[in-house]
């Protein structure tokens, strides 16, 4: 019995939740789990269906390897278990772990409405409680990735942009982002968060793509309200939910 | 046998509803239900799963409760009967049921559409019959609450501005109101109905933004057809559905 | 046994084909039939949920009976065969049977696309092939009712205004009105095929608001192409489908 | 047992798949699927439920048939095996084989964000990586049909306007093409290859036409972005997906 058996359940059953909430399609997305005292992270394989994942398919990785000078990052070097390729992202996942330390779990999906917004290249403010009850603030967008970084470690580099992205921002309070001409990555304490959180992402980004044809100029959220919400859930006196 | 029995039994059963009709996502909703008679009312517990709900989880609550001078209000001693904590909307259920004195039942919901108005900081217009078929003219829009609002007894000044906004409407002919940056609440004379009322203002909320995308100067319906409507299914002289 | 068995077997499963195609909400839409060497037709009983038809509830109207002179229409005299109050839109598909003599169902429901135009006043225009495969031009929207015609007997009034819109068109070629301010009106040769045409104009409604929000000043489809769609469907040498 | 048993199953199981994944409604939509060295094709009988079809249904057509000096193509001559009818798109599939070499089946669907570009006669612009996994470019809109193609063979001509559309194209890199008017047409080197495609395609639609919406100006994706994503997937480098 592999010591990760833990962590590649939970992985697999985190992946299958993405279709039965309706926010992958297809193959476009993935879900890492990591496990910071056994120094690795579990991911999605690479192009698989969703339905025929089993926890055995899943791919550990040290999640602290890094590309070399030449910008390359074997990722079979850096695979501890598992007989398939681990998802194409899987570097951007490995960035996150590194630079964000309380995440647990990282989720990229394609969901429809929240790619709308990455598409267009736009934030997505806080125009509701919905939205404050999850994130302490606008969910941001990216900035375009430039040729020489595409050209270097791709999705390593996809990982770098958003990084530099949360420099004055904290990524336990804003749990999203939206890659400029890509798609959202999501994270959380843990897979079971990080999963409600993705799937509250694209809820909200389909009320306030709404909000916005219907009054394009309307007001966001005031402070004050933004405050009351985020924190009855999320501050040292929230009350939200059973103790 | 609790005394409350038929009340929480009632109160799961319209919880359990809201995601079978699509109104509810994740856990952004609860439906109460009062017994003026016995004056108490029954709610959904706070962050619980609509699958996981039993009618023992439902909390019973004096409803007649107010916050003291201090703009505190002591759930916990509101509490009649039940292990688990109320929705954190609790408060806002209360101050309906002592405003509006003919419902028997108050229903929240964050449904997509009629969030998407409230986000706005929109009323619906009346646009169309099946509008009519429900309520006797637009389903307004509450001002934006002040930030002395948001920091006394949050939940309790939204039941306020609800009824402030009520003060020259009739609460039995627009059982519905869209919570500036937040997102409708709904009432009627039972659960039944008032879960109806909640899904027919999703579904009117839908149909009346594409009319406005289509045609943002639309006209509104008449006021005789209005009438008509809202007439034939309210009035004394109704004479839709089965006597 | 009912000589009327089998008008009311079809009248009921066309009614319970509306919720399975998705087309109607609560209890807002109705079928009828019509059986013209009867002299009847059978439509469902008002405000009665779908799941619990039967063949048995249907009623079996009169459908040649006209209001009197003060614009009332008892519906009890012109009722045949049934317990139940019918659809309080029955003389609204009395109307149609009376003046569209080719005609054997008409379909009334308020599917939301569809609606959102009448809502907005707007007639379908022709954008695309699918639209052809159906109707023959333009879905065409009613005039608003007048408070007078509203004041007589509504529900015959609304017939006469569809009446009115087909003045100049051929109701075999166009099987449907969206009622302004109300919602679409559908018929066909027969159930199926009007059930058909009434899911056929919701998905043409989708698929054309969409147009025209990418692009409001779109071209509409040649003459050449609707002739040829519409035609090789339904004409004289029509070749689609089996012989 | 038919030599085409394998193509009629592949086929049929093909266009079974289309109302599974949502892309057609009613009976607009249709796959046929090549075998080059026997120099036949198996297509969809016209009209149809997708419920009903089974393998023996599928007819085989001689693929490489043209229409004659009067622009008449009898279908009944082409046909190798078979009862039914074939669609009656079938000429334009024929057309598509002929002309590109490469490819192993066609789809034809009328699915609604696809076709809702198709009717307002706009290509989908390549705003995101999800489209440039799938396609190299934008999904290109055919020109309007002229009077007298239509009046020539239509579907034949259909067919011919597509292949005007890809004199500059590589329908191997981009596999679809919106038919003005009309919706879209798909193709791959295999059926479920190109069932695929018509999903993504469908996908994307959306994707792009909210994204249109939030901000009809936005950037499309840079060429270092879409370079990346579609050789990351079909490159002789390819690394996406399982060795």
């Amino acid at each position: 019995m592999s010591k990760y058996q833990d962590l590649k359940e939970a992985c697999c059953e985190a992946n299958k939740q993405l279709p039965k909430l309706g926010i992958v399609d297809i193959t476009f997305g993935n879900v890492s789990v990591v496990d910071r005292s056994l120094g690795v992270m579990a991911i999605k394989p690479s192009g698989v269906d969703y339905d025929d994942l089993t926890p055995d398919c899943m791919v550990v990785i040290d999640y602290e390897a890094k590309p070399d000078a030449n910008h390359e990052l074997d990722l079979e070097k850096a695979k501890i278990e598992g007989d398939l390729r681990p998802s194409s992202d899987t570097p951007t996942h490995m960035r996150l772990y590194q630079a964000f330390g309380d995440i647990g779990s990282v989720v990229h999906t394609h969901s429809r409405n929240a790619t709308a917004f990455a598409q267009a290249g736009m934030a997505i403010p806080c125009m509701g409680t919905t939205h404050a009850d999850y994130f302490y603030g606008e969910v941001p967008v990216s900035r375009v990735m430039t040729p020489e970084e595409i050209s270097r470690h791709y999705e390593w580099e996809t990982g770098n942009v958003i990084v530099e992205r949360f420099k004055d921002l904290d990524p336990n309070q804003v749990n999203a982002i939206l890659f400029n001409g890509h798609a959202p990555f999501i994270w959380g304490k843990n897979a079971k968060k990080a999963v409600e959180i993705a799937f509250a992402l694209e809820v909200i980004a389909e009320m306030t793509m709404k909000s916005l044809m219907l009054r394009p100029n309307a007001l966001h959220l005031t402070q004050a309200q933004l405050d009351k919400h985020y924190l009855r859930k999320h501050g040292a006196g929230a009350y939200y939910g059973q103790k």
